[in-house]
Formats: C-alpha cells, sequence, structure tokens
C-alpha cells in the first residue's frame, strides 16, 4: 500500500524535507511516496496545495502525512483543512519555547532562512573558488591559507568533499591528488614535498577498490588507471602512509559527502565559517 | 541574557541543526549561542556531552535548549538526564506516526542518513564533474547532457549553485558567462552562438551593481572590470537579455544558494537525481 507525504515550507523546504525524511526512514517497510512544495507564501499557492493534497487522499485511499514549516497562520490554516495527517512541528515546539524563553516568537515569513548576509555570501564565494584554484593540486602556494588539505587517490571523492565543506560551512579545503610520482624507491609513498610544511592540515580520504574501479572505468574504460590491480595498490599504499604519518582518514565508501564532512569537522575541531541555511 | 542550544544527532547533525536554527530564528531578541554535537553514538560521548550541558546551564544561570534527534534509547536517556529545556523531535512525532502507519518504527542508529548508496554516490560525483567541466563556458559540447545552463556575468554566483546544484539534488548544470564579447553593432547583447540550440535550457542570474564591485575588486583591485560603470553596464545588458528572450532569472544578492537552487527547482520543474541527506 503506498502512502504520500508532503514537505511543505514557505521557504527553501530545507528543513521540512530533512526532518520529515529523518522521521519517515523510521518506517522502512511502508512504501512512502515523498514530495517536496517549497515556496508555499501565498493563500493562492496554498489553495492549489490543498486541491493536489486532496486529490492524492483519493488516489491513495489513505490521507497523505503532511510536515510543514509554514509560519504565516492564514497559510497554514488553508493547508490545514486539507486531508492529511499533520505533523505540525512550528505550532508543536514554538508554544513551549516561547514558555522557556519568556518571550514571543516572531512569526514572520522568511526569517527561518537567514543566509543572504553580506559577509556570509563572501566567504562562501571566496571558500568555493579557493577549492576551484586548489583543486587537485592544481595551485600549492596558497596552503598557508588552508582550513585544511584533503588528501587521496585519484577520484577517490577529494573533489565534491572539499566542494561541500566550502559551500556548507566556509571551510577552505584544498586537495592534492597521491600519485606513483611520489613512490620511493622502495614502493612506499613519501608525502608529497608540496605537503611537508603543512602535515597538520592533512585529512586523508580512502576508498573501496571496487568502487574506486568502477569511477575510474567510466573515465578511461579498460586502461591501466582503472584496473582493479592498480586500484588496490594505490589505495593500500596511501592507507600505509597515512598510518606512518598518523593522518587521520575516512572511507568515502562508507560514508555521504554530509558525513565524511561533518566527521571531519567533529574530528579535527575545524571551525565553522558560517552555519549551513 | 545568553542562552545556549544544543543541536544533538547520533548522525551528521544536519536534521537537528537545521530543525532548531528555524525554531529559534523566531526568537530574534534573545541572544543564543547554538551548538551543534553531531556523532554522539556511544553512552560514553553522551555522558561527556551531558557534563557539558549541565556546566553550561551553571555558567548561563538557565537551563540550556537541547534539540535532538537521537534514535537510541539508552543515549537519548543519558542526555535527557542533563539540565536542559528538551525538544524531543522524535518522541514527540513518531508515536503518533506509528499509529497513523499502523506499524512500528525501526528506532534504528544511522537509519536515518542513508545517502550511502551505490547509484547516488555516482550521481552526485558525476554532476559535481560535470558542473567542473563546463564551469565558466569551459566546454559547450556536452550542453545536450546538461540539465541546465545558467547564464550571467562574471562572478554573479553561478559557479556556487551549479556546485550546490549538483551535490544536494544531482544536477548538472553548467555555466556560461555573458561579455561584451558578445555585444552586437548596437552593444546589445546577443545571445552567444553556443547557447543557441539550448535556449530552453537557460536560466539567468542577476545581482546588485554593488555587490558585483565588491566581488571583483578583490580578483582584480581598481580595474576596468571591477569599476562600478562597468558593473552596472554589464548587469543591464544581461537583464535586457533575459527579458527579451524571455529567459527565466533570479537575484543572487537577495537569495542565498539554497533559496536560488531550490526556487530554479520549483519555477522550472527540473528534476532532482536525488534528495538531499
Amino acid at each position: 500500500m503506498q502512502r504520500t507525504a508532503f514537505f511543505i515550507s514557505d521557504g527553501t523546504g530545507i528543513t521540512a524535507e530533512s526532518l520529515g525524511r529523518s522521521l519517515l526512514a523510521q518506517f522502512s517497510d511502508v512504501d512512502i511516496h515523498m514530495q517536496t512544495k517549497p515556496y508555499i507564501d501565498t493563500l493562492e499557492k496554498a489553495q492549489a496545495l490543498a486541491a493536489i493534497i486532496d486529490a492524492t487522499a483519493v488516489k491513495d485511499g489513505q490521507r497523505p502525512i503532511i510536515i510543514d514549516t509554514i509560519v504565516d497562520q492564514q497559510i497554514r490554516d488553508v493547508i490545514r483543512k486539507a486531508s492529511g495527517f499533520k505533523v505540525d512541528i512550528f505550532s508543536t515546539f514554538l508554544k513551549p519555547l516561547e514558555q522557556e524563553l519568556a518571550t514571543h516568537s516572531s512569526y514572520s515569513v522568511g526569517r527561518t532562512h537567514s543566509i543572504g548576509s553580506d559577509d556570509v555570501y563572501m566567504d562562501r564565494i571566496h571558500s568555493v573558488h579557493f577549492a576551484l584554484d586548489n583543486d587537485d593540486g592544481a595551485r600549492t602556494h596558497q596552503y598557508d591559507k588552508a582550513d585544511v588539505i584533503l588528501v587521496g587517490v585519484s577520484r577517490c571523492g577529494k573533489t565534491p568533499t572539499s566542494l561541500y565543506l566550502a559551500l556548507q560551512f566556509g571551510i577552505r579545503a584544498a586537495n592534492y591528488p597521491l600519485t606513483e610520482d611520489d613512490l620511493d624507491e622502495d614502493g612506499m609513498l613519501k608525502l608529497p614535498k608540496a605537503l611537508a610544511p603543512h602535515r597538520h592540515k592533512l585529512f586523508g580520504l580512502t576508498i573501496d577498490a571496487r568502487r574506486l574501479a568502477a569511477i575510474r572505468n567510466e573515465r578511461r574504460p579498460n586502461s591501466r588507471y582503472s584496473s582493479m590491480d592498480q586500484c588496490m595498490r594505490e589505495i593500500e599504499q596511501a592507507e600505509a602512509l597515512y598510518r606512518r604519518l598518523h593522518v587521520p582518514y575516512i572511507d568515502a565508501t562508507r560514508f555521504s559527502v554530509e558525513e565524511i564532512s561533518t566527521r571531519m569537522i567533529a574530528e579535527t575541531g575545524l571551525a565553522r565559517r558560517f552555519s549551513p541555511r
């Protein structure tokens, strides 16, 4: 039996969706079709959406689940009249919070999403361009300005991680590839020269050899670069380097970019320049 | 008077923080110091955190606000005993949801963060590399594979937006700069040749001239490129082009990257390849 869930917001919908997915993930045996409806910020849009919700209730033969973060009372009233099971976050928690904080809350549309300040904007732009300029070892003279330098074999996920750190937290993350150019005479990976003065900033990524081979195969099919042998060897050498030099590292196979980034922050005490959203 | 809020999670903390910030943004007259505590996934970590919370209560002279998404009951019990005002999302909403869905929820740690699947990982990597390969008009022969092509003057925010779309939603966003190279004899901006076959995929960004000048000044101080005159002229020409060709556009000065991205999706019906987190 299929159920539908609507995540509804007068803003981006990111909070409602994030919370909704977390709650509904606890019900993995129910087939729930999830839809995010952002920018429901007028009565007209709310009425149109209420009609969709009612039609969905008929189609599913079950009322939809409604998780919303709408602030405006009139708009919320329109949604509330639709046929649904309501998880009403704001009215559930704002009243008790008002009491606890001994003040009234400002029910103002858009108040919840206030990343728009000039400082945050500039920090974000800078961090993204820092990550791009210092991607894949392209430039190394800015490493004194880096908050962290990600290292790892080619295509293990350094670039997405450094961009996520930049966009979400304003962290300046450079990244540098570990390659066979830095093998010593015994076949052991040395710390590349450009990284030596910045050892304390290093953070390693590793990856499952099978996944790495799959990723590399899409780039250069049937090459030495993408062979299982080569992938396994490179990963072994990289992990040995991390252990030898006590570089903290994470397995990018087991974790999402969000998890890698937030774990890095938690483990290293990296400071965010701003907070997401 | 200062208050402290803790956003606590056994995972990334993204949901707890996102919800917490949304709720507390409604109390702008209270000075609330916010801290995110992710990966509280053992009793030991929970006990250490409970001690910090208790110490904060003494220091502030007020109990901290605790917003958590911990699933494990034992770990949650440790936090619950700390001195705090608890906004308990899961226990508030999971019981009624269990009733509504006529099933039991699986209280399993980590269940809430499940972006780790191979497909999502691959889509994400592809989208990020697509955005990078097709950044700033670098390559135009892949535009048939683009979901959207962002256009706008240099440094108006195209790159961060295309990367956000890639990371969060798996959307393949190319971007192309509008420059004076494409002015016609009357000083009007023409649609660059590479874009003509893909007009339906275009989405425009615009920006406040003062902010653009500030951003460009950090890159090339006191240049023609960063002068107010130049910035105003380029922006005018770009906006005229959008209006003439009916290219939808957004002002990147007024909105965050999250808002620009989610508005683009809402307005154009762009399909996400996956959902955040």
